[in-house]
């Protein structure tokens, strides 16, 4: 029997939204928020996309109008009172109560600052300039909307045998990835895929795949809505943007040198137990743990994002030692466009020597590698990232030269502040 | 939202019926039960199930209960208004009214008749007898059921996403074939594949794939139903039932060697067109064309279905030619255990010699080889066979003597008469 209420609703729908949640997004978002909430309501950030695939022009493919309705329909979004209520009554990383009341309350009021956006050389220039905890809070529903609308204009003229095909070919895909995990024995894996996922219901798709085929092994999602809507855990810690604007609102080179610890000293503040994990690549790792402080090698673990990843799990398995801890008591997050290869890899080499957690992201929620001519539906590398901060500009150094950014003076001075050589640059694939 | 009402009626089911209507059955057993109807309405005949893959012991996977209920629940059918007007307005083969009123009239009153089923040493002993018009109806549906019943006993162990995962790699399957088949250019090819489908529903998705892929290259389906529903060509023509049942009721040697060609005789009373396809080898084709009469040679085409068949496309050919007839005029069907490699290989040989048209049965919709443990859901080759006639056992010899059956002694003199030595036997595979 056709439901015909449902049909006619969808008759009226003027846009299909991709985002439609303000929970749509990476829980380390809101633990980020929290922080800026506490700490800078004040300082004003402005967040920029950026493609790194720059030979795919993105406004060729994706309609200035449907872009800005999507963005427009964002704004419309509110904290619901379900999505509330699981917010302040759900247990977050063995914790009930990670949100305070105070940021709550914020958190409800909370409404999408206005954008900018201009076509320029077949790429969009988007940016979000505000107050920091508003500006913030674009990163994940902006990518997740680029990336849906180029999915969906390919999609467009497919038929619906061929449409259900791809799908076919994704998830039987997706499964043989998972069979490989199953094979691995007790790996843990956790879906980061929100921000460059071919789709929202493809994501979801994905998760209860997991969820499905690897029980207890699956982490959980960074996405909060899936988390809410499929009951799992959600997952992520923070991101680039804490160190890079500390470091930026700073007026000495020694207190620059210190940023990236500041970070880390308000973030213990706020968090603790799995947490606490550092994110060392800013603006390099090797010399963000000779100078770290003491306790910050008591800290849970570490992230290993820019690095080449058995390079940088062994640097901090040497570096744990050093600072007299057990690197089984360790535990390292692999997040750097990794697919099952690299998984089975890092894993086999560091098994047994320390807890290891698999951040896995584009190529688990977006692996349409081939299956449109040109590589169409192959995913991009678009970043969304803080450029400048009450008026100064952003820097990142990173591990990896092809993720740096900022502009070429200030560069140049972090890396003294560094002591940073470029390094050799891999390529970025997503 | 939720249709509360259909999610209520499917609580409700006993049983989830395999076959739902009587038109659930191949094309050509409604032209052969006309000609039944007109001229042996009163024979009977036994039909038996034969599992040629004997060394699957069905009876292991399929629960004798749940066959019955099965069984039971098409002997509860008939053809409905809707069916009927369809059957009697539609254009089948390029012509209206292909049934005729009285016809007609009996097939509105049939209910499928009784039948007895047995469990033997693994296997079912499943036969039908009576009226040969009403136990000729049974051959697809007490097929179709036993190949989804073995079916759903596998699935039944599987999550909900090893399900879906399970139907992405079908459908990839299948449309990797038909992407093939785009390729090959005007290639014609038809469904044969209603009695060892996976499921009803699994054909009827491969039938509307290839509905999309194929245009108007896919000529329709042998399944009544799913040529309803879907609006595509109803196709078939007749089977080795017609000559088998024929021989049988002969009284003389020399009658019997007539048999074959009687049964020509009465078709072409009945039908015209591209119906008229002779089907030469139950006795041995060698002798079948050697001894046929001239106008025989002036039908529209051939079906090769038990000999290599680039060995039967030439040997028709040539007989073509030697009756005087241009084979580029001329329709070859191959229907004989086909998959995509056989469709390319036999098209590309005879491309531009004579007219061709794909069968494509097992392999289009029971292409499940390989996705369960211990090739659980691989297709098996299981006939429904005409046992015996007015009490005289039935004989087959076929292009090849794996699929050859009848009393030895009858075979001895089947093969006497028809002049058919033994040939190489050559794997049955569906």
């Amino acid at each position: 029997m056709i439901d015909i209420a449902s049909r006619v609703y969808n008759h009226t729908w003027k846009i299909d939204p991709i985002v439609r949640s303000v929970l749509d997004t990476d829980f380390y978002k809101l633990l980020m928020a929290q922080t800026i909430y506490r700490r800078h309501f004040q300082t004003r950030v402005t967040f920029g996309i950026i493609n790194r695939t720059s030979q795919i022009r993105i406004a060729d493919f994706v309609d200035e109008g449907e872009l800005r309705e999507q963005l427009d329909h964002v704004r419309s979004l509110s904290l619901t009172r379900g999505e509330s209520t699981w917010l302040r009554g759900n247990t977050f990383y063995g914790r009930r109560q990670m949100f305070s009341p105070d940021f709550m309350a914020w958190f409800e009021g909370f409404r999408f600052p206005d954008y900018h956006l201009e076509r320029r050389d077949g790429q969009y220039e988007l940016t979000f300039e505000g107050p920091w905890i508003e500006t913030t809070m674009w990163e994940i529903p902006a990518l997740a909307i680029i990336n849906e609308l180029r999915s969906r204009a390919v999609l467009r003229s497919m038929g619906r045998f061929e449409l259900q095909v791809l799908y076919a070919r994704a998830m039987t895909r997706v499964w043989e990835k998972v069979e490989r995990l199953q094979r691995l024995g007790d790996v843990n894996v956790a879906d980061f895929g929100t921000r460059r996922r071919h789709g929202f219901l493809w994501q979801d798709w994905c998760v209860q795949a997991m969820m499905e085929g690897l029980g207890e092994r699956f982490l959980g999602t960074s996405n909060c809505l899936i988390a809410l809507r499929r009951e799992v855990e959600a997952t992520g810690t923070n991101a680039h943007e804490l160190p890079m604007v500390y470091a930026a609102l700073t007026d000495s080179d020694a207190a620059l040198a210190e940023a990236p610890y500041k970070v880390l000293a308000d973030w213990q503040t706020d968090y603790e137990g799995n947490l606490r994990v550092i994110l060392p690549d800013t603006f390099g790792t090797e010399h963000f743990l000779a100078h770290a402080p003491d306790w910050v090698a008591r800290w849970t673990g570490i992230r290993i994002d820019s690095k080449e990843p058995i390079e940088g799990g062994e640097e901090a398995i040497a570096w744990w030692r050093a600072r007299g801890q057990d690197p089984r008591e360790k535990l390292a997050i692999f997040s750097d466009g990794l697919d099952i290869d690299d998984i089975e890899r890092i894993y086999r080499h560091f098994n047994g020597r320390m807890r290891m957690g698999f951040g896995w992201g584009t190529l688990l929620t977006n692996d349409f590698r081939g299956f449109a001519p040109d590589g169409a539906l192959d995913p991009i590398s678009i970043v969304c990232k803080v450029i400048s901060a009450d008026g100064r500009p952003t820097v990142k150094l990173s591990d990896n030269p092809t993720k740096s950014m900022g502009p070429p003076e200030e560069v140049a001075r972090y890396r003294r502040v560094f002591d940073s050589k470029p390094e050799h640059a891999r390529a970025v694939l997503v």
